[in-house]
């Protein structure tokens, strides 16, 4: 396929997003890297670490190529204050915003073929007077899209989750028939449009401990789970479950499994984390654009000291671009 | 230290039990190893297998020594109908308990050093008109213990549940104050007593997801937990947390953790078994006695036919045996 672009916001600018985006550049790639951040900061955290990277003004209208090792393309969003690494200002907290938006509009647009984030802080943006619950949320209302499905992804395991951020006591009156299809027909959906997955094979997790042992340890299964997985096997799609959460997790059922379903966020996100740790990579299904992330925060201790691993968002970034292929097979 | 006689009860008769009893002969041991189980059931299915076991009568006033490769010992209780692989019957019920009652009450008068429990069949007791939750309850009531907790361990992670088989909608509010302080008693008393931990530090979970973020999604962090973990560091405890439960099975907490303790069964189950997988043993914790139990079911479809995995159940007597070596030291 022809090379595309894709957008890099370099989220908080006091966190390590800026300069896990120069380590990047290390590496070649086969499409064009376009981070979305203020080109000062960039250079300036650049020189900070000795990181030897040519940053390049962002022109869209130049022919897609493939992007050099040594090398970034900067679409630039200025700061209102000069950033410090590891001192949050609220005063950028629009600069931040105004990244995301550049890079889901270019997305809309056809300019970028995807948008990756680096971390941003949630807390300095509410701070700053913006209501902001995450990268998520932001680019759903972006794009118009009314559900979306959280997924992590690893080498070998995918976990999509049926709620997210919820207390845990409000979880099992979350999960209503309605939203469980819902989530069930994007995983479902975007399994085969971004992932290239023909026949994908979803296994689902019950929401009671030993998915409710036949209705002694809580009914949710019977009553709202099991309907639902066997209406829309009846329409073909390919659905295991609901199972035991504990017991899941092994080769018997993961062997064949494209994604695992977890009914709540500390029921499929542990093993995850466990088993890809420091690979693990956090994909919004469901929006008209790609969108993967880094699943780790701003690390503000690490910030300017070079210490930072940028594992998770060569991770992201590899994701994004094996997406972007997957689609335009 | 002298070598004490470990109690391994066969567990259901037509499950995979007796023949994974069996197969553990194949090892020497340093401790003697006393199968409680009705011996013509033994030896059927030793001879239906093939398995070259010589089982000897239990003689509790022989000397301690250690387990020849090739031998049992057998402290026989007798069944109502002999048993067939994969059959189920309610008349074995009374069986299946008795063994557990020798096996406990051997424990209790010191005969044992410990129990470890090949898998029972819930169902078919409760079918034979037993009310019957579970060994754990079982030995519990036995032994008089009001409180007991429930830990799985694997090489290199033990994780201790704060509750277990509730629907998942009546954990939050069955995580109080006094369960969790007595839950964390005895983790942190038996880690010391049963595994030779002087001074245990025990990674603690928080309820919701991202240990409640300060509030914004849910308070009983602020409410229940932190409050709890104060109070029993101010004692001396070594509890670190509550720490998000997604985050916390990485290299950076666990590597000075010995024990986790999770809030509720799938938030930390299903990172035990994948780690764990074939090699996590289950142990009840705050009972006067040790045991140790498989962590897996009677498997009826696998039982006489060889194939059943004895890994489990090795790790499970391996466990046992540190645990009264380290008692006794």
């Amino acid at each position: 396929m022809a090379a595309s672009a894709i957008a890099l916001t370099a989220g908080e600018p006091a966190g390590i997003g800026p300069e896990l985006c120069l380590m990047l550049a290390a590496q070649p790639c086969r499409h064009r890297r376009v981070v979305v951040a203020d080109p000062d900061l960039l250079a300036e955290r650049a020189e900070l670490l000795g990181l030897d990277v040519q940053l390049q003004d962002y022109d869209p209208s130049r022919p897609a190529s493939a992007q050099a090792a040594g090398t970034l393309e900067v679409l630039p969003v200025r700061l209102a204050q000069r950033s410090t690494p590891g001192q949050l200002d609220p005063a950028n907290a629009a600069y931040v915003l105004e990244t995301l938006r550049e890079a889901g509009n270019g997305c809309l647009a056809g300019r970028f073929g995807a948008v990756v984030t680096a971390p941003v802080h949630k807390g300095i943006i509410n701070d700053a007077g913006v209501a902001f619950s995450g990268h998520t949320e932001f680019f759903a209302e972006l794009t118009g899209t009314a559900q979306v499905v959280m997924m992590l992804a690893c080498p070998g395991l995918r976990v999509a989750l049926a709620t997210t951020h919820l207390p845990l006591r409000a979880v099992a009156d979350a999960i209503t028939p309605e939203l469980l299809e819902r989530v069930l027909r994007i995983t479902h959906s975007d399994l085969q449009s971004r992932f290239g997955l023909s026949a994908p094979k979803i296994v689902v997790c019950g929401l009671n401990p030993h998915a409710g042992e036949g209705g002694h340890l809580g009914r949710e299964e019977i009553d709202v789970i099991i309907p639902v997985l066997e209406r829309l096997r009846g329409e073909g799609l390919h659905l295991e479950g609901p199972l035991p959460a504990d017991t899941l997790f092994t080769p018997r059922h993961l062997e064949h499994a494209d994604a695992v379903l977890a009914m709540y966020h500390d029921q499929g996100l542990p093993v995850l984390k466990h088993k890809g740790f420091g690979s693990a990579v956090n994909i919004t299904l469901g929006l008209p654009i790609i969108r993967t992330s880094v699943d780790h925060g701003t690390a503000l201790d690490l910030a300017g000291t070079g210490r930072a691993d940028p594992g998770s968002l060569q991770v992201a970034v590899d994701t994004a671009i094996d997406m972007v292929e997957a689609g335009a097979q």
